[in-house]
């Protein structure tokens, strides 16, 4: 086993290609050789600002003049067990949440200085996460279980009734793992927005009724043009200022909003539409591990077409190009990194 | 009768004392000589702007260039019925939901050009929302049906469960409402936050438990200190911008915020702190009749300290200066207008 690990580090808000130290596994934790890592939005929004989320909630403190490795949606095959480790070994393919319980409490596996991510050839996980991927699934999909448990964690939260529908706004990554989520669970009807054309092919993949281009046709015209006056719940997965706006004037009366984009940015609002038309604003976040372990099950089933949102496979050495492409929805849904080759 | 009716009226955004036309009480409605009428924190709002919530979804459009008289929270005695009313009947002391069903829809009564409001000696109710005030009741406190009725509609729809407790942001009218409903319904602890000295004193008598200055110690920690790790529902009663942020700011982790305070003006909120958090928010907006009679016997039962909320009784004559007086928080909490004498 090499004591060194290639890694794309983050380094002064750059990302280049070095070498760190592979860790030993301490008890309770693993060593992986980490197979695939898909590249998420929230990362190319760290490199540029730095933070993830509202800043003092963040698991791991960032210190901009330390070495971060990002990456924290990966699958990854175990090379080392550490102490009192008994549900995996040696071998097993792996995919876990990305979190590491620690002495101190918890660290953000992807983004933390102590504990670098899934853009490295190597690195420790948490062994009572870790669930073993199903035989021949391949790594690029066990590795898309993270951004589609976040779907389903949103579809879970917002109970949707059987007299309710869905509309989608935004069809990014998460905005298609909760048509993915919503379709498994017949919703019906659901209607997504998207600028990209690429982006709407894909939602309808995902099992999205109708997806239209929100400068073609209001998103809620749609819905009325489709289901009439049954209420759609509306899902915001954009996460750019104005959404939330957008979404509270289409809502109908006692609409409610799942609000799954992660806007980083002040954003204004009306309340008094919210008070007038009695809406609610659920936000939602991350996953449980009964959720995280659910998406695994119905990708291994077959249930989600997920080979359609990887459009892109690279090696270490194209990540910082990988994070540039990404810029430009309408080329790329999921880049999924390879560090130690297909 | 008279076929004239004293009244405010508000011309070219002013009030002004003038007589109307005295209408006959078409099938449905009743002719009433109101008793009194509470001025509403929304009158105020609407001699400023002309327009009380959201624009567009507003029952009754308003023209500046046309007359309108004021007044939604009211008791008021029958004087006439129309054709085909048989639940109420001349003598009758009543309150009724502001709301008057025309061949058109429906109409706000108080904000509409075509029903005047409570400010008037004489107007038209319609008689199916009618509800008879138990006898002995003092109008001046059944006319306070209406604002309790919206804080025991925001706490219903709060659904607060046996280990939540509550925060209540802002104690005036709608705040204390909210007040008295949790505490109606058993809610412990209730911790309420007023910057007014006479405020926080009627949230004391109205059941909280404990009411804070804002400016000595924050809402969140004086829950810490009374109720530990519980989580509250965090009530907003003030309804100007920077408070939902402050709500988001200090909910706990899934923590719920109901909005009742109608902030009329564009507010900025950090979406990423409902996102990190999970947080939900439910806006508030109105009562049902159930709500609205519920209310009414509450009061009659003795249930709600309503003599403490009435703060001056005033004619006709003195309402405009009774609008400047109430723009002074600190003074007043609901003055209640009694157009045809105590």
């Amino acid at each position: 086993m090499a004591s060194k690990s290639r890694a794309v580090v983050m380094r002064h808000r750059k990302l280049v290609i070095d070498e760190i130290d592979v860790p030993s596994p301490g008890p309770g934790q693993v060593l992986v050789e980490t197979l695939a890592s898909g590249i998420c939005g929230s990362d190319l929004h760290f490199l540029q600002h730095g933070s993830r989320a509202g800043g003092e909630h963040e698991l791991s403190p960032f210190d901009p003049a330390r070495d971060l490795v990002m990456g924290h949606e990966y699958s990854a095959r175990i090379v080392e067990v550490g102490a009192g480790v008994e549900n995996v070994a040696a071998g097993d393919v792996v995919v876990s949440m990305p979190v590491m319980a620690t002495g101190d409490g918890m660290a953000a596996i992807g983004y933390s200085h102590d504990y670098p991510g899934a853009y490295s050839e190597r690195m420790l996980l948490f062994a009572p996460l870790c669930t073993k991927v199903p035989d021949g699934l391949p790594p690029e999909h066990a590795a898309l279980t993270e951004p589609l448990a976040v779907g389903r964690h949103t579809v879970n939260l917002a109970k949707i009734s059987k007299v309710e529908g869905a509309i989608v706004l935004g069809c990014g990554p998460i905005g298609l793992a909760i048509i993915s989520a919503l379709s498994l669970d017949g919703v019906e009807p659901i209607i997504a927005a998207d600028f990209s054309r690429a982006r709407r092919e894909l939602a309808g993949a995902m099992g999205a009724y109708e997806v239209i281009e929100p400068d073609k046709e209001a998103a809620i015209d749609a819905w009325g043009r489709v289901a009439g006056a049954r209420p759609p719940v509306i899902f915001e997965a954009v996460g750019v200022p104005g959404m939330l706006d957008q979404a509270m004037r289409m809502a109908p009366r006692s609409g409610r909003i799942m609000v799954a984009g992660a806007c980083m940015e002040p954003d204004t609002i009306e309340p008094i539409i919210g008070v007038t038309k009695e809406l609610s604003l659920q936000f939602a976040l991350g996953y449980t591990p009964d959720e995280f372990s659910g998406t695994l099950q119905s990708i291994a089933d077959g249930k989600i077409p997920v080979a359609k949102l990887v459009t892109a496979q690279v090696g270490l050495d194209e990540v910082p190009q990988a994070f540039e492409m990404l810029a430009r929805p309408d080329e790329h849904v999921k880049i999924i990194v390879r560090p130690n080759g297909k």
